[in-house]
């Protein structure tokens, strides 16, 4: 049998989601022998441009739909206006109508996730730590302004009849989630990953794709035959 | 353009690649956007039974053979006759037969992994807390006989002409390999993870396969102009 797929769609949360105590390492490793998980994150990029990638990401031919899709953008997005992001921002309306193009993606299942809190003292020293005294003296995004865009998702999600985590309120309810979960106020910590794979397997489950219950792509060694292997094979 | 593929195809080495610390995920993390990394490590299995999955991994036709393909195998063939592990067990001339014809699948590199070595006091106690005083008094594995194996797997790269690290020799290079390396005698600890991510990579760069200088599967998004983005993908 072929292994199903699982694509993760989304930003540079996603393209890093391989790093050390990645999300998507960890969900690659929970569903081990079940489940391929594919990562398609582009940092940097916002709904606008994801578009482009589309089709070329799910094809409509040649290849089965995967089994599940994150899709996790809008931290790009609710980059603000007139500052160093300018370019990545998209408005709240188009980022909501970008979403619902990437949801008519063909996947069995899509599991739209929020954009993160924002901790914008972290965003400041961060910027200064890069540029010094010529970092800027305004911050290119606001955690109330990610927050806009969150419930835009959440919207959307609850229109269209979808999955969605809420990890900009997720996050917040821990205290102390801006160092805790974020390294440079936008990007995750292990411990912020750990949270987003928690969630994602949790959602996945909810749904019915329980590793433990799935099958595996080849027989488990335990059920081969030393003397006359091929039969486990046939 | 399609991503290339690398496949890791081998025994719970590989498979437990994309745990914390794991060398799949951390090669995956560094030939981000640039290839896929697909994991096909099977628990338990020895280069007998892996023959049985092989025109499964590697189809001969309807999709681009990998661009690299990791074979570790080998620390399950040369489990002993008469323990524990007898019915993994697979002779030395065959093993490298078996080795021989894994290597004719269709990848456009081969890179040949050795066993690791083994720590046989580590598996002892790693029998004993699973077992207690019913564990096996004889060990099922020993690094001798890992070292046999691991040879007969060099002279096979030699015979050839393909590439093949002797992760058994390296290992041993380092004094306190044995915990240092080894969480159970057998599987790695993220410090050996880290050895076996290193070899591949410099083996992987030793053939041009440099991920700084692979192309990117879409525009960088400082290449992407905020007023026209289309022209970055045409």
């Amino acid at each position: 049998m072929v292994r199903p797929r699982m694509v993760l769609f989304g930003d540079s949360i996603t393209e890093q989601s391989f790093r050390p105590g990645g999300w998507g390492a960890a969900l690659a490793d929970t569903y081990s022998r079940k489940a391929d998980v594919v990562v398609r994150g582009y940092g940097g990029y916002n709904t606008r441009w994801a578009l482009f990638l589309l089709h070329q990401i799910f094809p409509l031919v040649g290849i089965a739909p995967p089994l599940a899709t994150t899709v996790f953008f809008g931290a790009n997005d609710a980059a603000l206006l007139g500052r160093t992001g300018e370019r990545q921002h998209v408005p709240i309306a188009e980022y909501k109508e970008n979403l619902k193009k990437i949801d008519c993606s063909k996947s069995m299942l899509i599991v739209l996730i929020t954009p993160p809190p924002i901790d914008e003292d972290g965003r400041e020293r961060f910027a200064r730590s890069l540029y010094g005294e010529e970092a800027r003296k305004l911050p290119e995004r606001t955690n109330e302004m990610a927050g806009v865009y969150a419930s835009q998702c959440i919207e959307l999600a609850r229109e269209m009849n979808i999955h969605c985590i809420d990890i900009w309120s997720k996050m917040q309810e821990t205290a102390g989630w801006q160092k805790l979960y974020l390294s440079d106020g936008l990007h995750l910590t292990p411990e912020g990953n750990a949270v987003v794979h928690k969630e994602v397997v949790q959602t996945l489950r909810s749904v019915g794709l329980k590793a433990e219950e799935m099958p595996y792509d080849f027989p488990h060694h335990s059920r081969i035959d030393g003397s006359c292997p091929e039969k486990a094979f046939q």
